[in-house]
Formats: C-alpha cells, structure tokens, sequence
C-alpha cells in the first residue's frame, strides 16, 4: 500500500524485531530501476551502520543545499551535529524537510558494451525533519552514539564534553522511519549478442580500507609518553 | 567580491589556466570553518577527477531529495546519465537548480577530547542548472567521456552505444562555474589541557582500494577464451 508521504509510520524498531517491511510513501517509493529496490529494515539499518558519512539536502526557497555530515545510529534514530550558526542547522530549525542519503561504493561493473557499464552500491535515503537536542545529557548521549559509531571502543577513552563544548555544538536526530534503499549487487548484464566479444568484463570491487595510524606527535612531549595504539584503531573496519 | 548568485561566471576553463580563483556568490561562500575553504580551481578539479560519484540534490516544492549519481568530468562540465524517466531528470529538465556534491573521506582525527573529534576530507559543491544533451554524437561523446573518468582506458576497448540505447538514456552536463570546496588536513587540535591526558591520539587515514577483478565467467563459454586482465583493471587506482 502507497501512503501519502505525511502519514506517520509508527515505531521502525518494532517493525525490525519483527523483520517486517517499511511502508512506501510517494517519497520513498523507488520508481527507477524498481528490481534494485530494499525495503526490509534489517537491510537498511546494515548499509546505514556500515557508513558513517551521510549527505543531508534542504531546501531554501527551492535552492538545494546538499552537505556532507558524519552521523551516528542508535535504534531508530540518526545522530549527527555541527556548529550552530550554519546555514544547514538554521534551515533544520525552521522545521524544513530533510534528504539523508547514505551511499556505499562496492565496485565497478565492466561489461561488455559501454551501456552496460554500471557499479554496484548500496544507498539509503530517508526523508524527514530533524529534532533538534537541548538537554545537555540528551546531547552528551547523542555525541557518544555518534563517536561510537564512527570508531567503536573511542568514548570511554577520551575527554568528555564540558558545558562550554555542548553549547557550542548544534545537535539534530531524525527518526528513519521514511527510507528506503537500493542495492545492486553481482557481474555485468551483457546483451546476448555482446557475450562473444573478445573483452573482457566483470566487477572490480572497491572497498574503504584502513592505511596506518599516524600518532599525533607533534604537540606533545614524547619522552616521558608510550602510549600504544588501541585495538580499535589497529584493527578497525568496516562493518565491525 | 562576493557576487549574487545571478551573476554568470564567465569560462572557468581560462581561471584555471590563469591558476585565478572562482568568484563567490552568496550560495558557494562557505561560512562555517571558512579556514577550511578552498576557491581555487585546480584544487577544486582534483578533488572532482578523483571522485565518481557525486551526491545530486534538487528540491520539488521545497521537499529536497539527494541521489547518488556516478559522473565524468571533461574541461569546465560534469556529465551524468539515467533512465531517462526518473524524477531527478524530470527536474532538471524542468530547469531545476541542482546542487552537486562529491566527498572524499581521507581518515578519522582522533582528538584527546571527544568535543575535538573529527574527519579528514575534501569536498565541493557546485550549483547551477544541469543542460540535457539531445544530439547523439554529443551524447556519444559524453558516455565516453563518464567512463574514461570512471576507468581510464575502458572506451577503446568495448561495444559502443546504438541508437536505441541513446535513446533510452538521458544525459546532463553541468557546468563547473558556481563551485567551492572544503578541505581538512592535518593532526587533531586539542585544546592545550587535554594534551596531557594519557590518550592515544592521532590520524587514522582512510583510502578506497581495490580488491581482486571478478571476471564475469557466468554467462560465457570459457573453453574458448583467453582473456588478461586489462591493465587499466589491474594498476586502477585513484587519483589516476
């Protein structure tokens, strides 16, 4: 059933212990390439906590913006935050719609027309407003979610925030609870009359991978520090 | 000088040979970390060849949606391409503003301070309005040119479109007039108390690599075929 995009769907979380479906709205409906189309919770929530980087669009009198944000999950909800004053966080406050959409790049599909060439991903988007957090634990929780979704095993280990430092900071969650996702997976699809051709084709997979740490070095006294690198980070991954 | 958006920048191309700056306007002016703000343009180009895939927004009615759309780049323009009856195309024939974004994730800062916490990145954004190619040597032309900038080397070697397949598909350049991008580098900066703290604290540096080629073997007769690996496949590697 197609509901229209303002109908309010009740608890996603639910609907995932129960690996139920979303319920498509006009916005979320996935009309092009629709066989590429996933609209199964657990599936969704996978790609969603495999990134940590989310592009959010807005609108202002029918301008589009579209930013770059880290972001963190926790349930149903994504977490993500900013300096106050910026354009996005003003647009957010006014109560606009947002476009959150997560991709994932997993290899180049060489076929063998130049038509067929494609690549195989995986993205989500979901449309919604952000809520902005203004009690001081509510957003120290939020940062946490964030900074533990990004490296798992990080928040215990730092500095926690001061007063001074959540003040400063702007910080917005928006339910995923409109989404959806699509995904193409597997070799080229070759025309019939294009398998006999002397090319070679299939996928190259491509994949974000850890290169070494670099210890910040340059601001402290090394001598009288050993500090080994965590096991986070030496053997950090995505998904983890 | 900051102009109004209105204010049509003249042949960017000559910028870039005469290594000048872009000219602001009001939309691509960045005021949140402005320290990080780059306008000039052959910085802007190399983060835009060592992308492929930029983040496409336009809004209807103010409700923004944000697509993930691979792209190639040839002197001043991207060149993207679709299903020629999506709703993105339908906007931007409809002479939408558009908002492109291309991000590149360079590695995960980790400060002494959760507050400090951030990633290394280099992203640009460009608005305008996207132009549809009707003519099919211009399209033709504009296919070769996505997927030499996807995987330099590929065009030579495959079935070029038919009519019909250009036909089938739309395709859109913009220009690179309005543009801006945003670059972070470096150690984190914690504040100078923290730097006492017994914390590992450094730069995990992030990259997307390949994986070993898959070569597609499902669908042909193999008894017959020796085929290698290209060596555009083999050495692929980002920035090229």
């Amino acid at each position: 059933m197609l509901l229209p995009a303002t109908i309010k769907q009740k608890s996603i979380w639910n609907k995932i212990l129960n690996q139920e479906k979303v319920q498509l709205t006009e916005r979320t409906k996935i009309k092009t390439n629709a066989i590429r189309a996933v609209y199964d919770i657990e599936s969704i929530i996978k790609i969603i906590d495999e990134s940590f980087l989310c592009h959010i669009g807005f609108a202002i009198e029918n301008q589009p913006f579209v930013i770059p944000v880290c972001f963190g999950r926790e349930n149903d909800k994504i977490f993500f935050h900013g300096a106050k004053g910026s354009r996005m966080f003003h647009a957010l406050r006014a109560g606009k719609e947002i476009c959150v959409t997560i991709s994932i790049v997993d290899g180049i599909v060489l076929a063998r027309s130049a038509f067929n060439h494609t690549i195989n991903y995986r993205s989500v988007v979901i449309f919604g407003k952000a809520h902005e957090l203004i009690d001081p634990a509510e957003k120290t929780n939020a940062l946490k979610i964030i900074t533990e979704h990004i490296v798992p095993g990080r928040w215990n280990d730092v500095r926690k925030p001061t007063d001074k430092e959540l003040n400063a900071t702007s910080i917005f969650s928006l339910e995923i609870n409109e989404v959806s996702a699509k995904v193409r997976t597997g070799p080229p699809l070759d025309d019939e009359d294009d398998l006999k051709l002397n090319v070679w084709a299939g996928v190259l997979p491509l994949k974000i991978l850890k290169e070494e740490p670099v210890e910040d070095i340059s601001s402290v006294d090394t001598q009288n520090r050993n500090l080994s690198i965590p096991g986070y980070i030496k053997n950090y991954n995505r998904p983890y």
